[in-house]
């Protein structure tokens, strides 16, 4: 079973991960290590910068009795001599269990899964997908909302190159949501994926600022690199953050989510908001991972 | 409990964590595993080079059954994405039961201290404080000189930017001890240190070379690029060295450490003589670290 | 012990190695943990890059039930401090029970070996050794032929620079073959090799094109660097290319090898011929690297 996007997932096997992630979640707030994945090897190849993706992966392998091999930096690997991706998987698959792959070109997990025999977890492949981020962002809204359905959820920012919104936006699909797209007109959700979505009968509305009443309020963060002038980053980028002054406008139950790393889409005054819900859902990766690494390795 | 500091450190403590370095010196020695940690997860968040600290640290985290996750090279972190230190120590604190963080800047250990609900420890932050080392300093001095009072201990080299000399000094003054401090005057001992070891009734003697009569050499390298130009750099630099020509003038007790690694200060031509202790000073790394590791996670 | 170069290594020594790697392929094909290092500590240290040696340590390492600590990047370490090498390795022999060394300075394991307590492995040093390679080479040949006496071997390629091959073509001295040496006369094999297979009573041919016809065929990447412009390296590299044309001359019982990376040495037309062996070669690095840490941390 290989990890590679949320587009073609059903949501029986999402609710299953989500049945799974809960019974994990005591297990990583106790951090006390568990024997389900002992003598068990996973690699982590990442051809991009992480830290949350990579740590959480190695921090909920260790506590299932697992170990990690890998690298960080494409750079201190054979990649450097001009190995192809496919060679690198074929010969990383004879010293793993999985494979954990990140890698800047859209497409990279899928070529990956094709020349594997061990199981690949996409852990974000360029502009594409980032399934494993969807599905601890799943797992928050369920705990914090105790469900999925009938649920209103804005997705603000970059929705044009953000991984984890596209992942997000198909995964909340196979549930009964309705969906506002609040982006900039230059950095909108893909016309494909909006064809998509609406094809499976989930209502999409498009905006041009944040919308704060909706019961997920799901910011992301625009890079300056996608704007020819730096004036023009400034304009656009800040009808996208949410300070002290946006946030009494917010809704009573609006809970607010980001990926992260954030530079300035969310003040830190925002922070002890009760509404705030970033750092649990951070947390909330080491058991959505655990559940996932257990359910490719040891076939729970 | 979080090690930032020796500043504020007390006598007591110092003495119960020695103590605690004397029972796991023969685990370190041995290399052989026990189960104090096991299960445990250790964060290393290098955002400097180290080979010493973080080795040992891993390689003490492994001696107590733990495991380790972090990353050596900020680049490879979402810190290169802009993500503040705030904001990466409450993301990383879900993965582990303590973190340990070098980093440039003065003050960063203390700042992530504020922000997690794990233990930190310092591993270096700028030209402050380096406190596991002055710990394992303490821990050499009371091996080889069977006590810490009543002991004259010459530090030499780099006294301003250098932190390791910083947290020996404060760490040393809860004992009775007279200091040499040996410097050019460039790179002299900053005067509030000087003033809060005075205050404690420590005496203190500031010199222009190095004072080879002491009970304690301790040398630190002094960088080029604290030197408008070479030619001052090298005038400077070699009133701080160490041969077998200025060997020859040495106590016949003085025991000569360094907290390495060593360029030019220290020729290689001293290493066999029997007063060189910074090879098994740092060996003590690893016992020192073990104590640390198991009074912040399993509270022994 | 000490694994340095394939140069005096016995006849006995490789047969012994090969043996108990024979003992380890079950384990690294099951890939399930064994206790034989449990409580051991190898400490990798990568002075250049690395996937497939690095990996396979560390995938070796685990399945023996051991921990590794390390480093990737001579800029992460201390190293980028001015450290030497001896210096180093006298540090880190305190934290780990063996130590596996990549260098780019020819002689840099066996120096290692000087100044170390604990076994050095060389995983690579410069133009010199790669011996750890050359046994997991042995055990392909050895395991797809049957027998290592009475082979007609061609090594192809850059045998001036390339480490592989000058520890193979020692290795393999040691029974009873005869070789082809294909390659540029700017990359032939060095003279004094040449001279020490010969005083061995081993027969030596050389030649500038591939030869087809051998019971192994080991080829190596062509660097562009080594040529002084690129249409030379163009016309001299494309001698020592394996496709779909030249496959069809390849003798029927010619197994095809390569250390990989490759880049463009070996089309990917080749991958499926039967007598392409690289992958599974790739994946020898497993046992063999298995064996060879348990021989020198369990004396096994």
């Amino acid at each position: 079973m290989d990890i590679i996007s949320t587009r073609n997932m059903s949501r029986d096997f999402i609710e299953d991960v989500l049945e799974k992630t809960k019974k994990m979640e005591p297990i990583a707030k106790a951090k006390k290590q568990v024997d389900m994945l002992k003598g068990k090897t996973l690699a982590t190849l990442f051809f991009e910068p992480s830290t949350r993706t990579k740590l959480s992966f190695m921090a909920a392998m260790n506590l299932l009795g697992g170990t990690v091999v890998g690298f960080d930096d494409p750079r201190t690997s054979s990649v450097k001599k001009g190995e192809t991706l496919a060679d690198t998987i074929r010969v990383v698959e004879g010293y793993a269990n999985a494979i954990v792959i990140r890698h800047p070109n859209e497409g990279a997990a899928a070529l990956a899964a094709k020349f594997s025999e061990v199981p690949i977890i996409n852990g974000g492949d360029g502009s594409n997908q980032h399934p494993t981020q969807a599905l601890l962002d799943m797992y928050t809204i369920l705990k914090e909302k105790g469900k999925l359905d009938g649920l209103k959820v804005t997705l603000a920012g970059d929705l044009k190159y953000g991984r984890t919104v596209h992942s997000l936006a198909y995964a909340l699909s196979k549930f009964d949501v309705s969906f506002v797209f609040a982006s900039p007109p230059s950095l909108r959700m893909p016309r494909w994926i909006v064809a998509d979505l609406k094809s499976s009968g989930i209502s999409v509305k498009e905006i041009n600022s944040i919308e704060v009443k909706s019961d997920v309020l799901y910011l992301t963060r625009i890079q300056k690199e996608r704007f020819p002038d730096i004036e023009e980053y400034q304009r656009v980028a800040s009808a996208y953050i949410l300070d002290e002054e946006t946030l009494k406008e917010l809704g009573e139950e609006t809970m607010i989510m980001h990926p992260l790393p954030r530079v300035n889409e969310i003040s830190p005054g925002v922070d002890n908001d009760r509404r705030a819900k970033y750092f649990v859902q951070s947390f909330y990766g080491v058991p959505t991972r655990m559940a996932l690494l257990a359910m490719v390795m040891a076939d729970i």
